[in-house]
């Protein structure tokens, strides 16, 4: 028996809407410490990452460690049904082949029961190298949304510089050129209400990304105030988004390899 | 002549919002006792019955009955445009070929007249059996709204089962099953406020429909906070709004029989 | 070098707002006295005049004429995505082949820095000739809006008839007519608000437009709360937004000729 209780549905909701973009099927795996997904986007690009442990869940029991396959558009659709304060229950019986999720209203005079079908997928986890990173810039996650999204109009390539004063993305394409600076954070004291752009840097670095995918991590931002970028040239960075009380969601891309001579060719 | 005025165009704007979807052109019976509209939806499955009476309306004048012919998209797009608080007259003269609306402004500055014409539409007044319903039930009309959309995502058909302590609506698809249970709000003090379940019931029934018409029927949500379902097994449902001090509006749909072999030849 | 700063990016945003739908591409002539823009439509049938003072401007500076060709459909992009309290400057060198466009946080804390490539326009700079008109009715432009908005779903054209007690915009088609009169605000005080309704007239006249274009000029509104149009017969209509403290926006529409007789082929 896998049983998992939040007090109110709204978190699990964002989670939902924050990978169902990148993933339509994927494999939640559940132990005694909590819940786990790893996954490549369909075009095998991008590698999501997310674990919620056990401990930030209202209930939680896991007799016995279960994977269970699912389609994430369907469990999308039945998770936004759920007003946000409702309680919400994630349930899976052994040797069955449902995962049962149901929403309960503050009153209990509402109690929705769906029960979804699992599905068979190839697991396919991958090991993720602790890497020592150049930049570790954290900022405000609707900054981040709107600077990936702006850019986006640019060009389909979006570069990231980041030095000690501040980070600039950047970005180029058929109608010209755009760039937006954010400067550190000068009053320390600020950044631990995540308001603010701290930068911790060991050496300057630029990369550049394909903008499509930073735009669909963006959509984990409802999930936090803030996002945390890891940089290094020529390794993938790290997107993560904390899930207050729960655990965290991370994006990794890899960076796009001699942008300018691929943007000769296709202009 | 046939005059009726409304001081406020609110209330025939969510009329007309109620039954544009289903019912492309009707015949709206006017005599000196109100408007009556009875009209088949375009499919022959569904049966809309709309009552506005005479002495709801704040000026209303029939010297003879009249029948008017009308294209309900293109009165609706004309009465979208008429603002909530305006004034609102239907006028149809004798030998007249079109109905005037004419919504005019609080201050009297701004007066709007427009004459849609008007259809010859064959005359199908289908006569609708007293019948006694093994259950009615209240409920309010936003969660009604909300359960036949959410579960028409998961199948296409709806079943609602009315038992003593609940009503349970369920459905089941190709991704899986979901049921929501309404308990009976249990301090009766609040029926009148239109705000809790209430189950009249002298046998417990299980009725499926198509779950794609009670979604049109939760169109008429705006017009009322509650919601009348009278149900009996193998017989149509009947879901009616009360339309404050002017009459209602009821939809009549016959129950699909057979269901589950029908679904097993389906999938 | 051209250089102009306003310290909300507010207003530019709503001037491209307003002619990025009627002109694809256009060029604004910047002087030492301002900045002017004057164009077709793609269809070549209405006139956008748009004037912007070198004094409205936070700062201004133009050492050398300088025409810029630019595609409104990019710029616009790009200007949507400045908050409305960033302050917004434009750039253009000498021998450059961009204009730079500038927007920064009110703390300074983010710098956007775009550039677009010039285009290379024909210049058709047409002379407007100085009209009296027979009527000049100024009303609020948010009710303009809504009046070429539902009577464009009546028909293609709407005429306008203007009289001593109040002016009249009408309209027919396959579904019926449609007419909206308002009354002139007796309350002259009012006037200067820009809230009521105010005829100045030398003779009556009715005259016909395309509707389609009207509702084009309406996306002006957020501009002002008053709109002034300006009419004699077989003379264009002049339909004039006043930009505060910068100038104005001018739209000029030839009337249709004939109306009748074309709405008998037509139907």
């Amino acid at each position: 028996m896998f049983e998992a209780k939040l007090a109110s549905a709204s978190t699990f909701k964002k989670v939902l809407e924050a990978i169902r973009e990148l993933l339509t099927d994927a494999t939640w795996d559940c132990r005694e410490s909590g819940i786990a997904l790893q996954a490549m986007d369909s075009s095998h690009v991008a590698l999501v990452a997310l674990k919620l442990r056990a401990e930030g869940f209202d209930e939680y029991r896991c007799d016995r460690s279960i994977s269970l396959g699912l389609n994430l558009t369907n469990m999308s659709k039945i998770v936004k049904t759920a007003a946000n304060d409702d309680s919400l229950v994630l349930r899976a019986k052994e040797d069955d082949d449902t995962l049962a999720l149901i929403f309960q209203s503050p009153n209990e005079d509402r109690y929705c029961q769906y029960e979804i079908k699992l599905m068979d997928l190839d697991a396919e986890h991958l090991g993720i190298p602790d890497t020592e990173y150049d930049c570790v810039v954290s900022m405000p996650s609707s900054e981040f949304s709107r600077i990936v999204r702006d850019l986006g109009q640019i060009g389909e390539s979006l570069s990231i510089t980041c030095t000690k004063s501040g980070i600039i993305f950047s970005s180029k394409g058929d109608l010209g050129t755009g760039s937006i600076t954010l400067r550190q954070t000068t009053n320390m004291d600020d950044e631990e209400d995540n308001k603010g752009v701290s930068i911790n840097m060991t050496s300057p670095c630029c990369v550049t990304f394909a903008s499509k995918y930073l735009n669909n991590f963006a959509k984990a931002s409802p999930l936090s105030n803030s996002v945390q970028l890891s940089l290094s040239s020529d390794v993938p960075i790290v997107v993560e988004y904390k899930i207050e009380d729960l655990g965290y969601i991370r994006f990794y891309l890899a960076p796009k390899i001699d942008d300018d001579t691929e943007m000769k060719t296709e202009g």
